[in-house]
Parts: C-alpha cells; sequence; structure tokens
C-alpha cells in the first residue's frame, strides 16, 4: 500500500453515510489513522448502543500503523477509539480538548494507562513515520478543532476535518485562513473537504448570532429556564453562561456527559465563568426559580437523558410549572424529530413555553460550512485533486460538482465510499482495490456479534410477533405425547385472546392428525410435525388475522 | 350533550396530535361528524397498518347521529371511514372529489351499496338534523376541499377544515374570501382553524410557483425523468403533466394509488390532459427515455411502492440509468427522513440526479395555511370564540396566542385534545367532562386487538430479542426429565454461538440443581423451576453479553 511513491487514501468510514469517520492514509508501507468515530443506531438497528467501522484492514495490517490524529473532540471522530485502538495501538495525538475528551472515554474503558497521547498545537509540524502533519486551525462547533496538512514526498494533503468559516467565534479562534491560502500556494496535491452542509446555500452563519437570540429570551423570561444543547458545544455552554449573568442568574449544570465536558473545558481554559455563577444541583431548591438557568444536556431527547427526565417529571429536582422557559439551542438531528416534538409537547402541557430552531432559527446555527464556505476551502487550498468526504453519496456528488465549478477537473476527483481504495500519484487519482469495510454493532458488551440476520429478526419481530409452538414427541416412535404448548409475543394480547389460542392449538392437532395433505408442500419435500405445525401455525394466523408472526417450532423428543 | 341551547364540540382525533382528524358537534341532542381521518404508524407503532380514533363515543351515541361531513379527500380526513362508519351509520357529505376517493374505499371494504353519499356544492346550504351546513371552496393540496359555516340557532360557526389562501391556484378555486368575509360580517360564534403550519411565517407559497421549478428541471433533462408526488395532489399532477407536454414528453403513470386517483379526478373534470398524452406502462421500453416522464407514487419511500422498487432496480420496466433526473415533488413527512435519504443515495448510486425541497426549494409548496394567512382567517371571520384544531399541543397553543394577538380575548379560546368535551354557549366557552378517546391500531385483519402491551413486548422484541427456555418435567415428582431446550431470536445469531447456547443451557441445569440459594429471591416467593429457569437465563445473558432479552420460561408437565 502506498508504494512506489503514491498515496493510498482508505476511508474505512463516513463516506457513503453520516457519523463513524475514520480514513486512513498508506504511504511508503506506513498507514496513518485520521480519525476513529461512531455513530448512533437508527431504526434500522434497534438494540444497539453505538455503531462502528469495521477495522479489519487496520487489523490486519497493525504494524504498519504509525499512529491516530483525532481532529477534534467529537463521537462520531473519535468516539469508536476505545474498541478499534486497542486491537491496533499506536501513538495517539490531538488537540488539548480532543485528548481531554479522549482522556475520560479511554479511562472508563480502562485503557488510559496503555495509550501514549501526544498533545499537539496548531502550526507545529510532527514526524510520524513517512508523514508530516501539521494542525490547523479551524472552528466548528467543538472548540480546538484543527484540519490537517499531510506532507509527503509526493505533496500536500489537506484533510479538513469539520469545519466551518466563522469570522467572529465566540472563542477568538477563527479558522486560519492564512495557513491554508500559504499551503495552496505552494501547491496542494489533494484536498479532503467535509461535505456535511453542501446542500445549504450562502455562508456560514457565526456561533455569535446565537448570543442575540439568547439574550431575548432571556430578557423575556419570567420563572425558570432550562437551555438544552449539545454537550460538548462549549462555545455554546459559554455563551448561555454569558446570558445568565447579564440576567443576574445562577447557572445549574444537568447531566453527566455535560458535567464532564465543563471540566475538561474549564481547565484547559475554553471557558471562563466569574466564581459562584455555576451552582449545584442541591441549590436548586433554595433559590427563586427565576434566578436560575439550568444549562442541561438531552437535546435530542434521549432516553433517560436529564431533559427527558424533567419532561416526564420524573427529575429528581427539577419540575416544569407554568411559566417556565425551555429552550432547544441545537438541532433537531434527523430521525430524532418524533421523540424531541413528543417532549415539546409534553413541556407546553406542563405550562412551559418552548423555543426551538423552527419558532426561533438564530436560537441554534450549525458547526459545518455550507457551500460559500465549501467554496472558499476550494479557492485556499487550490487542489489539483479532490475527494469529498463526510457524507452520503449524495452530498459527496454535490460537493464532486461544486468543486468542478471551482476548477477541479471531473477526472481530477473521485467519489470514494466506505472501502474504496483511492490511488494518487502525481498526476492521476483512480480507484483500486476494495478493503474490507462496513458497520460493526456494539450491544452491550458485544462487539459485533449482533448482526445483519440478528437485526432482521429484531425487525420481523418488531413487526409481527413471534409465536413459538412445543411438540413434544416419541423419540423412537415419532407419536405426538403432549397437546402442543403455544407462546406468543407482539401479537396478540394472550389474557383476552384464551379462545383464538385454543383454535391454534387445534388447528395444530387437526394438521398432526391430517398431514401433510392439503399443506402446499411440495411432493418430494420431507414433512415432519414441526413442519406441520409451523405451516398449521402461519396458515391460522393469516387467515384469522391477516398477520405473518414468526413461527418456530420447537420439538421435544423423549 | 348539547342541551338547554349549548353547542358541544368534541373532537375524538387530530387534537394534540397530527393526523386522524375526527370532530363531533353536538346540538340539541343530536351529533354532527365532521371528517373521520386516519394516520400511519411511526416507530412506537411497529407491524401496525393504520392508526384510527377511538370511536367508542359514536359507537354509543350511534341513534344520535345525524351524519357524517367530510371537508377533503385526504387520508387523514376520511382514511377512518370504512372502520367507523360501519358501526355508526348515517348519510355521508362531500364534494364530488371527496366522495369519488370515498366510493373506491368503500368499494374495497364491500360497503359501498349500504352507504348513502350525498355530494354537495359550494354555497349550497343544507341541513343535517338541527345543523345548517354549507360548504365553502378552499384552496388546498387536493382538490375540491371545503371549509364548513355549521349555523344552529345559537350561531354560526366556521370549521375550517385544511387550507391555504392561495390567490392563484392551478386549478383557479381560490379560497372563497368573499364568504368567509360575509359570515364574519353576519357575526361567526366561533372558528376552528387550521393549525398545522401555526410555525411558519409569511404567507401561502402558491401552488403554480411549482410550475416554475417543474419547467426549469424538465428543460434540462437529457434522459428519462421520474417525479414523485403525493397520489392525491392533482394540482400538482396537472402541472407534471403540462411540464412534461411542454417538453414534448409522453406521460406514464406508475402507483395504483395515484392511477385511481387520476380516473377519478378526470371523470369530474379536475384534470385536462390532452388525447395521446397518457400512455400505458406497458409502452415504455418502446419509446426513447427521453421522451418520457414518468409520475411515480412513493415520494414517502414506502417499501413496496412504485419509487422504492424503481431505487431498489426491482420495478418491472424502469431502471435508472446514468444521466436520468428523479424529482421528489413532496414533502419529506417527519419520521421518513431516512428512509427517503437512502432511497435518494441510491438513485444517485445509479446515475441518477436527484432533486428534491432542499436542493430546489420551490420544487414543492404546503397545503396549509401559514402565519399571515392564519391571521386573514381570523380577520375575515372575526368569531367571538376560538378552538385551534389540527396540530399537536405546541402548535394549538402557537395557534391560540395568535388568536389572542388578533383580538380573541384568552378567555374566549380554549386549547382542547382528543376526549375533551368543549362547551359553547352564547357567551362562554369552557371544558366540560371528558369522552372516551385514543389511538386504535389496525393490524392486518385484526381492529383494536393490537394495543399498548403487545407494542411494548413489540418494542422489547425489537430491540433486546428473545429467549425461550422449554423444560420438561414429571407431573407428579416436579423431576426434570430432559435437558432444558433453548431457543432465540434478535438476541445471538445461534449459528456462530453453539457454545455460549451450551453455557447458558448448563446455566439452568446447575440453577435447577441448587434451588433458589443466592438467586436474590425474597424468602416468602414461591419459587418454581420455571423461576430458576428465567433467573438464570436472565443472569446469564446480563453478566456475559450485557443484554436484557425478553425470557419466557415455559414448563411441559408429563
Amino acid at each position: 500500500m502506498g508504494t512506489n511513491g503514491s498515496l493510498e487514501v482508505i476511508p474505512l468510514g463516513g463516506l457513503g453515510e453520516i457519523g463513524m469517520n475514520l480514513m486512513v492514509y498508506g504511504y511508503d508501507e506506513k498507514l496513518l489513522v485520521v480519525d476513529c468515530g461512531l455513530t448512533f443506531p437508527g431504526s434500522d438497528t434497534p438494540g444497539v448502543d453505538v455503531i462502528i467501522p469495521d477495522a479489519t484492514f487496520l487489523n490486519e495490517n497493525r504494524d504498519r500503523v504509525v499512529g491516530f490524529v483525532l481532529t477534534h473532540g467529537h463521537e462520531d471522530h473519535l468516539g469508536a477509539m476505545p474498541y478499534i485502538w486497542p486491537n491496533v495501538e499506536g501513538p495517539i495525538y490531538g488537540s488539548a480538548m480532543t485528548l481531554g475528551i479522549l482522556k475520560n472515554k479511554f479511562r472508563e474503558h480502562g485503557l488510559l494507562e496503555k495509550a501514549t497521547m501526544i498533545e499537539v498545537g496548531n502550526r507545529q509540524p510532527f514526524q510520524v513515520g513517512p508523514f508530516n502533519v501539521c494542525f490547523i486551525q479551524v472552528s466548528h462547533s467543538i472548540v480546538d478543532s484543527a484540519a490537517l496538512a499531510i506532507k509527503i514526498p509526493l505533496g500536500t494533503i489537506i484533510h479538513t476535518g469539520d469545519f466551518k468559516i466563522d469570522h467572529t467565534p465566540v472563542d477568538n479562534r477563527p479558522t486560519d485562513l492564512y495557513s491554508l491560502a500559504r499551503y495552496g500556494e505552494n501547491g496542494v496535491l489533494a484536498l479532503l473537504s467535509d461535505s456535511t452542509n453542501i446542500n445549504r446555500q450562502g455562508s456560514t452563519t457565526s456561533e455569535s448570532v446565537v448570543a442575540g437570540a439568547l439574550a431575548k429570551v432571556f430578557a423575556r423570561a419570567q420563572e425558570l429556564i432550562i437551555v438544552a444543547t449539545f454537550a460538548s458545544n462549549i462555545q455554546r455552554i459559554q455563551q448561555i453562561i454569558d446570558a445568565a449573568q447579564r440576567e443576574n442568574r445562577k447557572v445549574i449544570i444537568s447531566g453527566r456527559s455535560m458535567q464532564n465536558n465543563i471540566e475538561v473545558a474549564k481547565s484547559l481554559g475554553f471557558l471562563r465563568i466569574p466564581d459562584g455563577v455555576l451552582l449545584d444541583m442541591r441549590s436548586f431548591p433554595h433559590l427563586p426559580r427565576k434566578e436560575i438557568a439550568v444549562i442541561s444536556s438531552g437535546s435530542q431527547g434521549e432516553p433517560n437523558s436529564s431533559l427527558s427526565r424533567i419532561a416526564a417529571g420524573d427529575h429528581r429536582e427539577i419540575k416544569i410549572q407554568p411559566g417556565d422557559m425551555v429552550v432547544l439551542s441545537s438541532r433537531f438531528i434527523p430521525g430524532n424529530e418524533q421523540t424531541i416534538w413528543s417532549l415539546v409537547n409534553r413541556m407546553f402541557r406542563a405550562g412551559a413555553e418552548v423555543i426551538h430552531e423552527s419558532n426561533l432559527p438564530q436560537i441554534h446555527v450549525s458547526g459545518h460550512a455550507p457551500q460559500e464556505d465549501l467554496k472558499l476551502m476550494l479557492a485556499l487550498t487550490r487542489p489539483k485533486f479532490f475527494i469529498p468526504i463526510h457524507g452520503e453519496i449524495r452530498h459527496l456528488q454535490s460537493h464532486r460538482h461544486l468543486a468542478s465549478h471551482m476548477g477541479v477537473a471531473l477526472e481530477n476527483s473521485v467519489v470514494a465510499e466506505n472501502g474504496t481504495r483511492v490511488i494518487i500519484t502525481a498526476d492521476s487519482i483512480t480507484l483500486g482495490d476494495p478493503v474490507p469495510s462496513g458497520r460493526v454493532f456494539v450491544d452491550g458488551k458485544g462487539v459485533g456479534d449482533v448482526g445483519d440476520i440478528v437485526l432482521r429478526d429484531r425487525k420481523h419481530l418488531s413487526e409481527d410477533g413471534l409465536v413459538v409452538v412445543v411438540l413434544v414427541v416419541d423419540k423412537i416412535s415419532g407419536a405426538i405425547l403432549q397437546r402442543p404448548e403455544l407462546l406468543t409475543r407482539g401479537v396478540i394480547y394472550e389474557e383476552d385472546h384464551r379462545d383464538l389460542l385454543e383454535q391454534v392449538k387445534e388447528a395444530v392437532e387437526e394438521a398432526l392428525h391430517l398431514g401433510p395433505k392439503g399443506m402446499d408442500f411440495t411432493e418430494d419435500e420431507e414433512v415432519g410435525p414441526k413442519d406441520l405445525a409451523q405451516r398449521a401455525v402461519r396458515r391460522f394466523f393469516k387467515k384469522k388475522l391477516g398477520r405473518r408472526p414468526a413461527v418456530i417450532p420447537l420439538v421435544m423428543e423423549m
């Protein structure tokens, strides 16, 4: 891989889907891993805890891996580290905030002692095997994010990570336009750029516009204010604290992930909180409600999150009262809308006013560059080759199109998907042989043991339920020794349908008695009592209820 | 109900949730039903086919029902008729298009002969029991929609149904502003108005702006064009046909529901299609692709719909080829986004360009009035009392707020939810005793037999799967006669985990052998082999895999 002076770009995650970003660069027989994220399950992956990329390729080539570089601290860029890194190992490079978040994770997984983490500053090149890497400051919805310049003898690669071009960021750390322009001026071999917001027109809306929206809401609030946002959005948390202070409210943090991130950010100087502003949850009952602002995690309606418990009336301290104000300073992540709206309705019912992106758009801004800023990135770096990253195929295609408008000829760009090997030489970009790739499901303690078949079973169970029919037969004669037993789940409410179950049993008995005749078996099928019982149950439910539960016959031989 | 000259307004559906609209008006001991809709299942109702309102109140008062009035032909306004009407009966009033759609439904359910349907024209009052009803033309995303003026001695009620105020509708049938204003001038006792788009600012975007977007897309297309839209949106279908004609393309309709609606609309004169423009699907292979426009149903990515089959490569005639253009002239209904995007990605992968609301906003417009038009409705009708309808509680609350800005004092409006009885007299609006209400699930042939317990089981099964453990015991001695049998679904892939299943069996045998000691049973619990086996299996999966499948023990006594 990456021999004869060519570079290989091997996406294992994040291309062709949103989330679980994992990119591998191969040069001179060595591999550099950039980001190692996870994604969260959707309606097609019920019961799964998290989803990580298939890292078979890394596991099989662990001797060649020279290190991991993390662009920022979001779950979709580092969340898979505890699962993937232990099988690969190698030094881990990242910014202070990124490593702070990773350390918490590694501590939870008992990995902290084993890992070598190297904190990296912007504009300070470092060598990892044959790769000379330099962090370039970018603005994003988490502080201390970076794009990467990766230099090899063949040329310089710019890997943007997640970014936007915010000229007035709250942390005063705008995207480093000079560095990007300097690389562009000196020659960029390839740009790999964030495609998340390719479908949005215009330029980045600055994080600082949220201040205005928050100020308006805080000025109007009469009673308790609860603001929910993403636990990692430190700039947003800073702005909420600032707004609270201006209205002389104390701030209480609710939610463990948010507590953790705030600790890390404070210790690194990313949060400026005067003494006495942050109070412990235990102070809640002792202060007038109108002097409190609660900052809560759970803006996606996650079950058991702080905000869900508040909405359900299950929170130990915080109950919604008429006149309270609830603010969702966050995006509704697609797939979560119904859950979030039902939470919003519960708050309305309890008498709160609820502010969200739909009724006050500037209460949240995105962390990703829209079209005009994606053009700016292309204009600054002027790459010879282009690979759109971070997105479904529709995003990647559109981004490739945009790059062609910006002068990157179509033959100089490719849309790759996870597992596609891209080979770059001084004057060509082509697709090579694929590598193993895919989604690995983490469920409880199991990593990868829940696969597509189990998920298909779960989906079938969830839609149609299941019927188990147990037969006890004589081992020798094959005679039925007992009435069949029946058990259903998710089909009908058994308590109310004893008679129906009795009818099913009778149908099974009749089928066992009559044998395969008239049951649509083909002539050469070998038909046992198991098959007869299954067929009889299926037929009964289809005819009687129009349903197709999974029917599992179980034969006990005595 | 509705005695002493008071009016009762009893919502059985559509208030506190989106869809399945069903309103009952009670006056002088008689009941008038307005609309009778269904809603579609979401992630919390897996396997359910459709959801209808609980009509217990109507069933119990069927002698008092004087009739059903339908405002328009959408599923969420008439889709529950085949399930609810047969138990209640009474004449059915509606516009030509509405009754045309209902007739198709009633025919499918074998109800057509039993029903009396009375076609109603706009501005032509008719008497139903004590209610004098008059249809008022409104524009909406289906032709022949109406608002209702319901006159009783107490005063006039305006019930908007779904509406928008489109000054340039494609069918030249704008909302009848004069009638609304005249009722307002003469005095409106109460307005019940559509809250769906209360969170959108501004005025209605006319259906006719879609023509411009379609024209642009059609002019640019080089090969096959496929346009997906809602099967009932006749105006949209007209515009797609017009665009196709201008570019000399023939039109082929794909999808049964769309075929049916087009038939009804054509026969009623709502569609103007010159001869020779519409072709049968069988013509598809015989024409050059660039001379065809396909209009397809399935814009929500419904499984087995025409568009899904095309995207999956399963359509008998139509396969996507590079250079084709696919247009989603439709909204992404919340909850369906992931399904639709995955369909879009499949089309992109096959080489098509896909146009949708996110990359070309004017390719679809909403059928519901946004804020400025809701104000206009209030300004025209100037009601004394106000009840927001059609929406979740957050919509209803916001609409009530808007009405108060428009001069309806807060004490003259109420937010009601399904089952809340609202009592209106000449000078008061109050809440009365509730009536039974709720959601009834239709699954296969069963109406109402799938309830919350079955759905909870289905959800549990889908997340954690299920383990059945079968014990065979001696009826007299209680001795275990056989090794326990084990069966799992949705937990692990059994083929790969024979050893694990063996371990579970051993754990069960050990538990049966040791008895209740050390198993966390309380002292006074009666513990049988069933309990021991269940507990042992649960403990095993939790400890070994961190999972909590449903564990069902089944004891066969011999």
